[in-house]
């Protein structure tokens, strides 16, 4: 009892510090949240009444895009208005380091000495729900540490990768010239969650061709929808050169006044609310299920199926 | 009462028609999977005894590689030796259609006016637990219909579609001369699921360089390994040729003679079913769970925490 008395102390302190700025408090807090740590529903619990307050921004794209550079060159944007930036970048993880295979030091470039960035590389687990676990609980640190912004980069094209984006109030999708047409974007899944087109390298040929695509891509999805609806901009950048990053930070800013005036803002954190706790019910049940091997066999064995079996394993009864 | 009844004859007799090798059935079997249809466990149960003959093959590889181009030419060797063959290509799902965007007639090509090959899209849903939910009974379906050889295609960068993959006896991972560097692919995650690697394209310049690299960092890989473990191939082809694609069959052959040897298909057998019956429970339990909507509200006003309202949904309380 003293014991978790004493833990519940630790955490509200870290909480404390991280809120005070401190980085190595909120590097701590992320850390417990992705070791799926004990102490996470009190971190949760310390973290609830200081959120709400940060701008989340997702950012994906194909690899080749320039994502590390455009993340960069907005970090760069947003520090001249003054903002405090995090950055949240999701790495499929490597299987030889278990870890994100692009260091933390890598990524921070321009802002390594800036006390107002935060810039943090988070690996994917490889098993199921755990990015829709634990990135949420980061996005929630980061905003209790008092961040005005907070980007979450990840590579787009998987399905785990799209939801994790779903979790932006913004999401940029970003293009470049001549790496595949409309449908290649199509099929990545990315017409539908972008909130924001930016086709980089716009210094390449091609580049008003990609976006004359996207223009109508977005013209043909815009008919089968209801009501009014935020028209998606497509902005060109050349984000190394940091061309045309004030015009997507004005389309930022536009796409999140539309979202407040429409209520959409609201609706948007109460879906994103809902599924991280339908996330973390669905991963405490799991926890409470029994071993699962002997029904495995008879499933392989032809015995059984899987969906009798799956009914046997809630019930907790092996044997029918 | 008698409605069951008439379903489950249904459903009977149509597996017995796609066990008679009838394409319709098949078809109609994987539709009711894949809308989750309330027959499933009907569907499910009829299949069981029929199942655990096919040789399940995944493919992956980032967009580009040749990942249809190979997957036709593989399925053109089998047919060589006389087997039956169907593909099962895993799409992102568009936006527009709401399913898979490249349709079956575009990918059937070489085959599709033979009847010893069944080629189907499936559309990933974009719901956590969508992609490990339908596939696998898509190939029971398949299995229970007697196809020797089942080929599972997908874009091979996210986490779900890795873990589509890793439903497979056997999985190649695709690469292409000049499409990044070996962190490139250690970033996609797909080191540690290859059974084989295929270096497609191999005429274009680099096609050397790319599978010393892949030798080298499968070297670095091993050591980290306990145990006797497959030495993992590394085959250059150039599919649209046809060329290398008798190794690449043997390389399938000497694996899964490998894998008998060690025990291991029966293993991974295991672990697949495992996480088949724990997927279809976890969904299980989540339909059971009551509205999420007032606690979401609580969470995004910050007066409850993520944690909490998962509790709380567990018990069914809305208020503690």
């Amino acid at each position: 009892m003293s014991l978790a008395v004493a833990t519940a102390v630790d955490v509200a302190g870290l909480v404390d510090r991280a809120r005070d700025g401190e980085p190595r408090a909120v590097a701590r807090l992320i850390s417990l949240v992705e070791q799926g740590s004990a102490q996470l529903p009190l971190v949760a619990a310390a973290l609830a009444p200081h959120t709400g307050h940060a701008r989340v921004i997702g950012i994906t794209g194909a690899p080749g895009v320039g994502k590390s550079t455009s993340t960069n060159a907005l970090v760069r944007a947003f520090r001249e208005q003054d903002k405090r930036v995090a950055v949240i970048a999701v790495d499929p993880s490597s299987p030889f380091s278990g870890g994100a295979l692009l260091g933390d030091r890598v990524r921070m470039g321009d802002h390594a000495t800036d006390p107002g960035v935060f810039i943090r590389s988070m690996a994917t687990r490889g098993h199921l729900g755990g990015l829709s676990w634990a990135t949420p609980q980061a996005l929630r640190v980061l905003d209790a540490a008092g961040f005005d912004v907070i980007i979450v980069e990840t590579v787009g094209v998987g399905q785990s990768e799209v939801e994790i984006v779903a979790l932006a109030d913004t999401t940029l999708v970003l293009l470049a010239p001549g790496m595949g047409d409309g449908i290649q974007a199509a099929k990545a899944g990315i017409l539908e969650i972008a909130d924001v087109f930016v086709v980089n390298k716009a210094d390449r040929d091609g580049a008003d061709q990609t976006a004359r695509d996207l223009k109508y891509m977005i013209s043909l999805g815009r008919k089968d929808r209801e009501g009014p609806s935020w028209r998606v901009p497509v902005v060109k950048t050349v984000a190394a050169r940091m061309e045309g990053l004030d015009r997507v930070v004005e389309a930022i800013t536009e796409h999140q006044s539309w979202m407040a005036e429409h209520g959409e803002l609201t609706e948007r954190r109460l879906r994103r609310a809902g599924a991280e706790i339908e996330a973390i019910a669905v991963e405490r049940v799991r926890t409470r299920f029994g071993p699962v091997d002997q029904l495995a066999k008879r499933v392989v064995e032809g015995e059984l199926d899987p969906f009798a079996a799956a009914e046997l394993l809630i019930s907790g009864n092996l044997r029918p």
